[in-house]
């Protein structure tokens, strides 16, 4: 039997890396044999979870070395290995919205819930296999992750209930307070470029024709990022080298719920409408935004189209 | 709460039928408010199966009339209503190649098996829902329909486990006398003009930018189909009216699994590479050939590429 190879999208999250493990590890009882792999380094987050769980990140790679893989947490060709149209897909675990054309028919589920790792624990659940300790505390963590702790206007009461009973698996005793810990460790932006901060959770997006790139950065303190030296310097800088028509990045605080943007490209009049303010010297309020998936993208695919 | 319309391809067959009214009564438990409907007329063998358990044929609509849809057994715009992109598609379930695109996150299962009722069975299975006789006597119909009774390539094990428990369900003794009345009652072309043969079962299919229809009728004689009065013109016909670059119409003796071919268009290599013999007056033999899905699209879209 071939190895398939499991991964999440480029500029990978917990939920990314945890869900990747969490498939390699769900679809071996399927009788495929996996190897979870990461299409990059983990992000600080990321390691406080693995540390935390004693785990060992998955190898990184940038092509596909498997003929047949296996995509968690994304879909799309430009959120993923540079090798993508010579794959098969054998599988795909998923809770975005689709772009995806195949050749040939395969096993594909996604759900609107607010993290990858919440479906693969209904997987588990409902085949009544076992989750491993580790594994249970990284899907713990992609959900807080992506949840924002349960925050996130994305979350779901499948959430609610994964992350219950994830902790009890992953022995996790009070969850708030680990979800707070790791959060925070991902806010510590003290050994971060600009560059790591623009580009580290950024995902390509096509608006219409236009190359609109969206990055988030949470924080527990907006004021600090913004006023970073050089950050829209090189947010400009990043759209002339790439060649975006946009970028926006959402710079979020994890305490309270709200964010607020920085601004470059050709469309700031689609920005201002599809989030009701005004953009002043590249950075627009954004009130109780927090989830790019459920806030940012359609509001934005809306006013481009 | 928004009633959701449910319904399966243009030029239904009895799965996009059946899975349809299945779909429609699962969703009722995930309390979804749901009504089946179906692209156009029941063929034959659908009318057999609906006659048989006694139940009414869905609505037939041509444009969706509810602003969220559930789709079964399709995924692709040009298989589906006229007015697919302004619809917002909140549940899918299907067995074929994928090809959408989406504004946001739902619900979606494929599975590369026989029969999307079989996908439905194992839903039902795994939540311990009841299915209702008649609908899964329409299952059961619907796999019997989409395998010719379990023959062809794509048939898997979960459709065979699937017959197995649906007959049960459905008070059906014996599967396979059912089953061969059920494909027989589908060759029963009497009645049924050129027209209906040729676009009864057809499907679009863009093949490196080129518009391929694909037809296939089944029969116990191939060459009755082959020599009716007219049919070959009615095809070329056909190919110009509509604007189609090839037309392939495959006609399937369902008791001994071997198809023949009659092909109109520019692509003729192309047809003769993915089969692997000659058009000889526009007709080709496809020996062993009985799945449109599994046989014809991937190996004409591989020559076409």
């Amino acid at each position: 039997m071939d190895k398939e190879i499991v991964f999440g999208h480029t500029n990978p999250d917990t939920d990314a890396v945890g869900a990747a493990m969490a498939a390699a590890d769900y679809f071996k009882h399927q009788n495929v044999e996996t190897e979870a792999v990461a299409l990059g380094k983990p992000n600080e987050e990321t390691k406080f979870a693995l540390d935390y769980f004693h785990l060992t990140m998955p190898r990184v790679i940038e092509k596909a070395d498997t003929e047949k893989v296996i995509l968690v947490d994304h879909n799309e060709a430009n959120q993923s290995v540079a090798n993508f149209n010579d794959l098969t897909i054998t599988h795909v675990v998923d809770h975005h919205k689709i772009d995806l054309k195949t050749d040939a028919p395969l096993f594909y589920h996604a759900e609107p819930v607010g993290c990858t790792s919440t479906i693969l624990f209904d997987f588990y659940q409902k085949d009544q296999i076992e989750i491993p300790k580790g594994i249970a505390g990284m899907m713990l963590s992609a959900i807080i992750s992506d949840t924002l702790l349960l925050k996130s206007p994305t979350t779901t009461d499948q959430d609610r209930k994964a992350v219950e009973q994830l902790a009890k698996i992953a022995d996790v005793e009070d969850y708030q307070a680990y979800g707070m810990e790791l959060l925070k460790a991902g806010t510590n932006l003290a050994n971060r470029t600009n560059h790591d901060i623009i580009e580290g959770d950024a995902k390509s997006f096509e608006m219409n024709g236009k190359k609109v790139r969206i990055g988030q950065v949470n924080t527990v303190d907006i004021d600090e990022v913004l006023n970073r030296p050089g950050l829209k310097e090189d947010i400009e800088q990043e759209l002339k080298t790439q060649g975006y028509d946009d970028i926006l990045l959402v710079v979020t605080n994890i305490l309270d719920s709200n964010s607020k943007g920085i601004f470059y490209g050709v469309d700031q009049i689609a920005v201002e409408k599809a989030f009701d303010g005004p953009v002043n010297d590249h950075i627009i309020d954004l009130p109780g935004v927090v989830s790019r998936k459920k806030q940012i993208v359609p509001n934005l695919t809306k006013e481009m189209e």
